[in-house]
């Protein structure tokens, strides 16, 4: 058996790494012909065995390398395989009916170039004000055709929103062009034109861009910002094996793959010696993005960004000193292309730390003791392009045991033509002058496989709330009396529940068995995020009907293994008759979910009402919350946090003698030459 | 009549100096006799005569300088009166009947030492295990009494929390004692100790503390934390002109004052050459912090941490290296002391910019064309001790016109004796043994006195909801359709609103007189707060009769001078009956504030379910919301901010030639020794 020692072998938890897709293509390949490679990914392992191992990494069998291959071969026929890496061999390979996998780059990259050839297009858009030999100026972001009943899911669709760039380097989302080619992937041909019966010719509006030589042509770029460099000359806080980061008691496995991107396995957290896990995997796990305006064909632009184009493979080459400012490290991904190969996004994954504020300070009134600490954090970040969007995840780690993911929105506004004095029937805004950006919502599913203490946990829903005893009687006379409900989510259906802002609802993962010696509540990792709008298509729509997973804002689920895609395994072109993913996994409801190894589904985000300010691009949005430790530690986990400065009262006493004094001097007054001045209470 | 550019003169918005308070004091005492001085502090301008002399500062009048002074005689009479300073006299002097002015530091600091010495204090301690001799060691925290209806308004009180500590340098929360006395301000004396049923004698739990000592007696610091270098070589981006700021295209004005701390003034946006006022004013106007435990007599725990104590008294004087990293600029407050003379606190607001990520990024999917620009921000800090607690806020200003107040609650819990095997019934946790925190809330109140391009705005609330139509009608086929719903809040009595979170409410501060020419839409500044818990104490309570602000998420008013205290000018001892503050200026809700000069008052916060992770000192939790610029710039306001790197589609075409490459060449790779890797699109 295989020591853990041993580096050459990847750790259970990596991602395929470009020999092993190369492997799995060439077995693939070998077996049942030339196909096209959609999905080349490691099968996770099986938690059960994999729990074992992680256990006894000397004496537990090892988790065999298993690669999962979804391919298209001709006729449109789609194969879901596993590939036993081990063994060479194929132990599954299965003919899906009326189900489409995940969209590559490659078939979106596609779509343009036959669009722009082809005759009923070339019309179009010569009704549209472009002329025949622009053709070349006339783009196109192929979408996921959602679901079109007209179409079905038999054939492999996408949708090309189309547009047009008087110049090759002019934004495009302000000339959008008002009809909607159908593109079949088998064929490589446009099927179908969706054209509007009010049209919107070209607009003749100059452009306005974000690029250097349009900004230098409309004043130039602002000249009064000085450089801020942020270095750490000894090097950084983390340490890092393949893809084990340990920092500051935080240890975890860094995964990645196709669809969801960063993947935090085995998330633990080293209290005073002993190791105690809190999160077995931790992933977004699927988004949807519905867009508000009901006219046809725009209820299609409902994308899940992860389920159908995958955060993975829309991810970003991170740059030093762009994306990523300090001390930088990254990882790489790997990937199969669709015709057999491999492809490597260098820099998908960057890892930094940042000064973080101050992580605790208290002066005593009295005598001005004081003690300050700063804070220290921990960031795991990818950027991922979905064709005009852009999203910047962060995994943040705090010192205090808090884990925040976070998310900015940036990139650019999916638009719309508008006649001039056309009305957005409040369905968008006109951002700029004939570019109509519809509402719409950028919902996150985040997948917490729960691991509190163990894989046993509860969910608890928290209400803080008032007294129910009136004002004026014995229990409440004053009338101040409050504090939490804890409601246990028993089971599946009892666990489905929506955010409720009036009582500040918290959802507690608790784990029974650990009681707090000092609280006597259950150790729990406590979810609290504000930002959570609910899906705003109503149910019963075609968005309610596929996107499940976003009807409430939590659900619960007992964990199984490959229950990862919470709107399904292959989303595109579903119908949602019936909805797949947790509303399947759920059924009736009646499944208990009380202190059995769980999985808490949660959706936020953002709706988004368009606005002249998020054009041409948009600047970021910020989305955040929190994964916090209640009653997990037994005090504050951060008191062995140098200080930057402590003097107690009786230092206070003695004049300051004796006091911690290690601020930092590199600090400067802004306006003064001279070095840093005295710290604290000096 | 003086120019602006005389430098000597303080600008009207300028806090007194310590001369000017001085001359108050000498000025009033020379009339009045010795007093005690709780506040002699800047009446500010009239808003009339600021505007008039702020539109033409070298022809209109400049609004003189006057001190309003709050002064305490011999027999408690408390007077109300102001000082013009151009004229040395005394404009107004008025006796007040029933009401108690702020509480001084002098005040509070008094209590403890009397309270050491008062024979009925001794024997309580005596009774609760703390022998005679060991008085020294008992420490109280003197906090306002709130209202108890047994003492009324006319005598000045206090209530004293005990505390013992075993070691001068010890946390003396983990420590409390059961009973409380009663403190007389002017007999300086203990007048009554409110003693509980069931005593709970002194814990012999042995101490946990943060002090180094402590912390080197159990495992010592943790040795893993490298250093983080934050240094400006070139200096920072911001000027500073007396207490006005310039800072990438905002200008405003930094006033501080004994109650709010820093007041935020006349918030403008230079807008491609046009200076567009946002904000005419913008603080935290007040705070209750109501205690969750409807025992007697924790019900007056519910502290007006402005109105009693004052943000501005309250303030740390701020250090570099420790509170503060990088480059920063200071601020003094000068006040006056309660016997007449005057006190600086050095470095009471902390003035810095810091690297804010990624400010907006676009990537096209086709060519990997790209342009990355790194955002910054500017921040202006105070932090204040309220006994327990510190509350470091952030005024945080955004390139792209956002500003975001952020605090941060740190210091440690207000804490009660809980005997072994005493439940907390759920109005609180027990986070050490023997300490019981109490739930409670942290309620901050806003004041945004609205300036948005002008002065005559409306406010309406906007939730975000479905169409009104079904599923399969023709209006709504799909069910996908949303939009924003606006409601005019056309007078103070509709505008008294709660925050929705189902709707994802916000509240937009508008000019209905400027329509953006894209959108149709009045230029406006969105409010996007998400902690809003909402008061907890009942209706009728004694904390809702007391904090009338607190009732709803937002109010808004029609601006008047000295309208600036949302729970009254002089809280302290009120009763609540009748409300002070906003529901007296509401009355019967019929004024009109629509298209008229507007306040809006906004309170947010958290409810504060304590746990032991909060102990013995708290991790800093965040609580953070943003006012927008939405319809308000023409278009993106930050695409003049110079990109990290830019490179057009026919720039990647050329190979990359002519791409702006202004990446940070300090960045460098964690585990590498050699220099930066060359930057995005190489
Ligand atoms: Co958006
Ligand atoms: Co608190």
């Amino acid at each position: 058996m295989p020591s853990t020692l041993d580096v050459a072998l990847p750790h259970p938890f990596d991602p395929l790494g470009t020999v092993e897709i190369e492997e799995a293509i060439s077995i693939v390949t070998k077996a049942h012909g030339e196909l096209f490679f959609n999905v080349v990914s490691l099968l996770e392992p099986r938690k059960a065995e994999m729990t074992a191992w992680l256990a006894n990494p000397d004496t537990a069998p090892r988790p065999t390398r298993v690669a999962e291959v979804v391919a298209i071969a001709k006729g449109g026929k789609v194969y879901d395989g596993l590939v036993n890496l081990a063994e060479g061999t194929i132990t599954k390979w299965e003919l899906l009916n009326g189900l489409q996998p995940i969209i590559t780059m490659e078939e979106l990259i596609a779509v343009e170039h036959i669009c722009r050839k082809d005759p009923k297009v070339i019309e179009q858009c010569e009704l549209s004000g472009v002329p025949r030999e622009e053709m070349h100026k006339v783009y196109c972001d192929p979408w996921t055709i959602g679901y079109d009943e007209r179409f079905g899911s038999q054939v492999r669709l996408q949708q090309a929103l189309m547009y047009y760039r008087p110049d090759v380097d002019t934004c495009q989302y302000q000339y959008p062009l008002d009809f909607c080619p159908i593109f079949d992937v088998e064929k490589q041909a446009v099927i179908h034109i969706d054209i509007p019966k009010v049209r919107r010719p070209l607009s003749k509006t100059k452009p306005i861009d974000y690029h250097p030589t349009a900004v230098e042509a409309t004043g130039g770029y602002r000249q009064d910002i000085k450089p801020i460099h942020i270095t750490q000359p000894d090097g950084v806080s983390f340490q890092i094996t393949g893809r084990e980061i340990e920092w500051q008691r935080w240890k975890f496995h860094i995964g990645f793959n196709y669809r969801e991107g960063i993947v935090l396995n085995n998330i633990t957290f080293n209290d005073k010696g002993t190791v105690r896990p809190i999160f077995y995997r931790l992933s977004l796990a699927e988004m949807v993005v519905p867009y508000g305006n009901p006219e046809h064909p725009h209820q299609r632009k409902h994308a899940f960004d992860l389920g159908e184009y995958g955060a993975g493979y829309m991810t970003n080459s991170l740059s030093l000193g762009c994306d990523c400012k300090g001390a930088i490290h990254y990882l790489d991904a790997e990937f199969p292309t669709r015709s057999g190969g491999t492809r490597t996004i260098k820099n998908a994954i960057c890892i930094h730390e940042e000064d973080a504020g101050i992580l605790f300070k208290h002066t005593d009134f009295r005598d001005d003791s004081v003690i300050v600490t700063r804070a220290r954090k921990l960031i795991i970040q990818q950027i991922f392009t979905a064709a005009n969007y852009e999203y910047a995840i962060q995994w943040i780690f705090h010192q205090d045991g808090t884990i925040q993911p976070d998310i900015k929105l940036t990139g650019i506004l999916n638009t719309y033509a508008l006649n001039p004095d056309e009305d957005t029937d409040g369905w968008g805004t006109q951002v700029y002058p004939g570019v109509n950006a519809h509402n719409h919502q950028h919902l996150f599913c985040l997948r917490i496989d729960a691991n509190v203490d163990g894989p046993r946990n509860t969910v608890f829903a928290v209400d803080a709330v008032p007294s129910e005893h009136p004002v004026g009687s014995a229990e409440n006379f004053y009338g101040n009396g409050f504090g939490a409900k804890r409601t246990k989510l028993d089971t599946t259906g009892n666990a489905a529940t929506d955010y409720n802002g009036a009582t500040s609802r918290t959802w507690d993962m608790v784990n029974p068995s650990k009681i707090h010696p000092y609280s006597g509540k259950p150790a729990s990792y406590k979810l609290v995020s504000r930002e959570v709008p609910g899906l705003l298509p109503k149910e019963g729509s075609l968005v309610w009907k596929r996107a499940g997973f976003a009807r409430h804002a939590v659900y619960v689920t007992k964990y199984r293994d490959d229950q990862l895609w919470p709107a399904g395994r292959h989303v595109p072109q579903t119908s949602g008759e019936p909805s797949q993913g947790i509303p399947e996994w759920i059924g009736d409801g009646s499944e208990s979910v009380e202190d059995e190894d769980i999985v808490l589904w949660h959706t936020f985000g953002v709706t988004h009402i368009p606005a002249p300010e998020d054009f041409p691009v948009m600047p970021a949005e910020p989305i955040t919350l929190l994964l916090r430790p209640r009653n997990f530690f037994l005090s504050n986990p951060v008191l062995d946090v140098p200080p930057s400065y402590a003097c107690t009262p009786s230092q206070v006493a003695a004049a300051g003698a004796g006091a911690l004094d290690a601020t930092d001097r590199m600090s400067r007054l802004a306006f003064e030459t001279n070095g840093a001045a005295a710290c604290c209470g000096s």
